[in-house]
């Protein structure tokens, strides 16, 4: 009985992982990622008054893994363009979310239980991503653990690990935060997932690919979907973290590091802030909540 | 009559095809390249200070594109410096640009008859680098339109595409104005051509390939040249593009975004001011609009 | 006597160039490296808040010289990450040095003289780098000098080549200020030292490699332990330089260039300010002079 679960479960994680995610699959991830361009800020006014510009961003949303997975390893940046139709298919849902008539294309992708099920698309993208980046990896560096982390990091992560320069090409430059300081959920999930599917291929993981693949989706989608739905931006990770991160990082006794902190503050997000004080939620914070106003408060409390 | 002067047209064009560009186009090239940079604010002071940024910075001046275009196609970004006898002309010019006792050298070809003949000569080599770029990526990618366009576009623009890092590298950093938001003629007509040259590479274009380089080239000159002579900001493609925006992009309802656009205010230029400014809009027309005096005037209003 | 003395020098040389570097040399390389991360403001903080960020700058200060040399040769960027045992080792001080209890591995190796041999050791690992660079580019290019001195240089200088970037993956963002701009000692004896062997390396300097090596290893040894035993931030090129650059790029007629020394204020720093003020000046002896105190009065000016 239980074999015959297992054999299914494997049959079943197999097929899934032959899906094909042309176009379909590409086309929902697409589509969630130029929504996250159009809700930055000023990003329809940049369409308007820029669409050059904002078509090249709207093409870092989309495939920005590939160019930072093949700047590391060496591959021509635009390798992955020559895809005339996958770049073709984004500029389509690029054009259709920015500039359809009356915005109903971007009213109905952001209608949430539509929206989710892009979302939820998008996830099985991703995974299927860090698997083939990490494959790839392999192909190059056999024993290259950390070469193989790296590639299916960037893959799974995307235009967030380059977001500084993605921001610097919409004239927009922020230097305190960054994403590999604030990480945000799938950024986490990907390294996390990186490094699940490197122990998979360097066989320290007794699990079949396909399996790894059909669990972590199942994993990342179930996740995403409820983020979406309830609009947090808490991680699942953030119990597992509380725990390890204080055995692992911190013993510094924070007593000896006045002096740095305030030469953190100095260098840091904007100066920040005085000793004791909690620095780095507000840090984290600063870039969705602090109003302008705040934020020159804060510089004028660091001179 | 008519096929005759068809004829000497395609020859002429062929000919003009073949005359080899070094040195003496290359040399008009560097020269009008590093003039730009000596127009730059500061540049002066920094050969004399920091006469190493200064050179590099020059060298980028005069061999951005290759850099630009071996990064997209995952080639040495040092490849084009193996030749030496380049590298050394343009040395020697950016020498004599800014250390010419009494800056004679400098005044000399500043001297507007033998600028306007340089920055002919410019074009000329523009358009070649655009063509050749093309062929070269088509080489690589034999249906990589993308790739194609990209390649010629980044040819013929050069240092432009990357002014933000070539300004970091003389300790200038100005994040709220890129040459993709604010494109210059020669980016513009760089895109442009690449666009033509593409279509001709992939036989869309019923022209030879000499042909398209003589007409575009005298195209870019006879451009050039005008702007140059009247100090002009403006391009011909304005009017152009006056009628297509619109049409293309234009659709987006103001009304909807004025959320984005103090968005755009906060994230963009200077940091952004209070809520309720037209802050975004100004920041979008400044390039266009504000005169050198009134950019000042908004520097001292943002101290 | 003189040939023997010779002799043994050559084998002296010829044996020197032979011992292995790794692990000792390679582990004092990491260890001073991670030793001057940690000195700079906040990075201790940023070790407790943000490991993966810290590790990736400590990876950076390890590593930089490789990933700068494989970007300009058209390498994969994380090709030396491939080597486990060094990553690991590198790690491993990463971890000493800022999670130690009571902070017992930073004070042993910041204890002057046990430093003072790192630091020596560190020397002999940047003179080989920089001739095995050398050797690497000549390999490529067999007649690219600026290649083989770029190649030296960059292998030679390591992370301070891209501290901006370094800085920007902290938080920190210092435009006004980057190594080219104001070279430290280690980066100006890397580009005069790249210049050494690569006229060796095309026999134009009649010395073999080996002994070049000992040599240059001598000198940068003596004058490093100096300086870091005397916290002296001069540089032996300092006197030389005052000859030679006023002659070759002090040409220049300072009355030319008034108005590009506002212009250079306006670009630089910090949006720069009102005309008249000799804010070119300021800016070029910002980083030695300006204490924090007045740093932050003119972040004030400039809110």
């Amino acid at each position: 009985m239980e074999l015959l679960s297992a054999l299914s479960l494997g049959e079943l994680a197999l097929s899934f992982s032959r899906v094909p995610l042309f176009p379909v699959f590409d086309l929902s991830y697409f589509i969630v990622s130029i929504l996250y361009l159009k809700y930055e800020p000023g990003a329809v006014e940049l369409a308007r008054r820029h669409p050059v510009a904002s078509w090249l961003c709207a093409m870092l949303h989309c495939f920005g893994s590939y160019i930072l997975a093949d700047l590391l390893l060496g591959e021509p940046l635009i390798d992955y363009f020559s895809n005339n139709s996958s770049v073709l298919l984004a500029s389509a849902v690029w054009y259709l979310i920015f500039f359809c008539p009356l915005d109903l294309f971007y009213k109905c992708v952001c209608f949430l239980p539509v929206k989710l099920i892009f979302v939820a698309m998008k996830e099985v993208v991703r995974v299927r991503k860090i698997a083939v980046g990490i494959h790839h990896a392999h192909h190059h560096y056999h024993h290259g653990w950390f070469v193989m982390i790296a590639t299916g990091w960037v893959k799974g992560s995307g235009v967030a690990l380059m977001s500084n320069f993605e921001q610097l090409l919409r004239g927009v430059w922020k230097p305190e935060a960054n994403e590999i300081l604030h990480m945000s959920f799938p950024t986490k999930a990907s390294l996390y997932g990186a490094i699940l599917f490197t122990l998979q291929q360097t066989r320290w993981l007794p699990v079949s690919k396909a399996s790894l693949i059909f669990i972590f989706t199942m994993f990342m989608v179930s996740c995403k979907v409820f983020l979406t739905a309830t609009h947090s931006h808490s991680s699942p990770f953030d119990v597992l973290e509380g725990y390890i991160c204080p055995v692992l990082f911190g013993t510094a006794l924070a007593g000896d590091h006045h002096h740095d902190n305030h030469g953190g503050a100095h260098g840091g997000a904007h100066g920040g802030s005085g000793p004791g004080s909690p620095h780095a939620a507000m840090a984290a914070k600063s870039k969705e909540e602090l109003s302008e106003g705040s934020r020159k408060k804060k510089t004028k409390k660091a001179d």
